[in-house]
């Protein structure tokens, strides 16, 4: 057992929270990742009530929390009431300022997460209340900023001591088996929020052949890109950029993005059908870096399992070490 | 004491060694590091032989090395010998294929550390028989790629593993302060090799107010850019940029680069003398993501020494309190 303030506070048995990734995360991954003992988190995604709903329902009776995309979120904030209407272990808001959704989830008494790329967005999460932190490095799969976990953890962990040091923080990107926690937690993190080494879970909802795709990549094999959102016409603050793995639609669209913009109608339609039928060549496959670390898609469960196993013997292997060095 | 397999096979006190920042980085900043514990490397920059003969008579009797820009350094290979000619405690090269250089190093003796910013150049590193692997992420200031550190080092570390396990492996970018180190052994690296945060000591060869100027910045004031080497006319391979601060410089010709290459000349003139005065808006502070976590120019030494009794203590305190939680 690793025990943190993550785990006292949101009654966990390990630190570790699931990325609300969009489509990917429906509530069969949630479930299972609360199950084994994390918060599994439903992926509001763009928003589809329908889907929210079947999702819920089929996480059952299992506590499991949702994400949401703040500004799609700020356009539709009825899915916000539908969401809240069904008392979730959290609500995490990621990509713009969670302002003023944040206070509707704040005085319904739900736990709230704040995701943030940079050290003004934690600021401004701070100025929030939020409850938690996910400091996202720029490693992790798709959408996200610029900065690295591995520099921007310690320096929101250091704001939080400055500024509210009961806030919990958690370190997403990068994060793919039990030497990510262990770093994590190094860096001054509560526990980790970890999105493509569940991706690459039985339970993800996730095309085999994407699967595959990410099974034969290395970390090298990902880009940073804005011409998937393009192409689906989502209307993504430019700040923003999606993680995926290169492939032929990266190699003909990426640095032609005005062309893109000239033809997105047609474009759409295209990209809509190859991502319906799971075309990891002309859709895309989110994925981070840590893609270079998954060798196979195995069940959530053993994933959670290992990943804390690994931290544990790695932290008490180190200190043994150093003792013996002294 | 933090004893891992590089303070044993590099004879070093402590698992650090300082980044041959160019300019920055001359003998007085070497010796202290290598006098510190660490073992401390001229920054062999661009090459100017009269520059490197002063400072490594400036690092007198202290076993330093020295680290080279491999595209440049194949240009003047006469530069390796002189170099090599001062028996230096090891050979850092850095930036494209470090064949051929690499064999001359070799079959000299000399310990040779080849960083390397992606899974493909750790393999051209293996291939050259490289002593050290440094895995240097995106967060690190100057020159750089855009992997992120903490998916790099444990793919590396993976690699390693598989293909020749006997090579050292040390994380860089992102590191500066004993979070920084157990993090990053956390990963499976032997130790660090650390820039900006020994960029920012009292031994280092940079203007006050470049000094100043990163004091006062926060992680976020940070940008990876193309620019400054546009206008120094130098001919780095296009896949490098470096990370530098924010500022006016960088505001008028960041995204403006065909412009700029029209008025290069000019620039060149410009940027040299701005440079040379220590000026930190007209030319460029080159310090990664970590300066948010730099409050005070000290001392090399202090600096070592307590990133060190940082990373103790907390690789102690965490396996405390994983035994409290089991």
């Amino acid at each position: 057992m690793l025990k943190t303030r993550l785990t006292e506070r949101l009654k966990l048995r390990h630190p570790i929270i699931s990325a609300p990734m969009a489509f990917a995360a429906g509530g069969r991954l949630a479930a299972t990742v609360s199950a084994a003992g994390g918060l599994g988190l439903i992926g509001g995604g763009y928003g589809d009530a329908d889907w929210i709903n079947e999702e819920f329902r089929a996480a059952g009776n299992q506590r499991v929390g949702c994400g949401f995309i703040t500004w799609s979120l700020r356009k539709q904030p009825a899915l916000l009431d539908l969401v809240l209407s069904k008392k979730p272990a959290a609500i995490l808001l990621s990509f713009d300022d969670p302002a003023p959704l944040a206070n509707r989830i704040k005085e319904r008494g739900i736990t709230l997460i704040c995701q943030i790329q940079t050290r003004r967005d934690a600021e401004r999460a701070l100025a929030c209340g939020a409850d938690v932190i996910v400091a996202q490095g720029s490693e992790a799969g798709g959408h996200g900023e610029k900065r690295g976990t591995f520099g921007l953890v310690p320096e929101v962990a250091d704001l939080i001591a400055k500024e509210n040091p009961d806030t919990l923080l958690c370190a997403a990107g990068g994060i793919g088996d039990g030497r990510g926690l262990a770093a994590a937690l190094m860096l001054g993190a509560d526990g980790v929020l970890i999105g493509s080494r569940l991706w690459a879970s039985k339970e993800a909802n996730v095309s085999d052949r994407m699967h595959a795709a990410a099974l034969a990549a290395t970390g090298d094999n990902t880009i940073r890109s804005q011409v998937m959102d393009l192409a689906r016409k989502l209307d993504w603050p430019p700040r923003y950029t999606a993680r995926v793995l290169k492939n032929r639609f990266i190699e003909r669209w990426h640095g032609r993005e005005q062309e893109l913009l000239t033809v997105a109608d047609q474009e759409a339609a295209k990209y809509r059908k190859a991502w319906a039928d799971g075309d990891p060549e002309e859709s895309n496959t989110f994925v981070g870096e840590v893609v270079g670390l998954i060798h196979d898609i195995e069940p959530a469960s053993n994933i959670i399992e290992r990943i804390v196993r690994e931290a544990e013997e790695l932290l008490q292997l180190k200190s043994k070490q150093l003792e013996q060095g002294q």
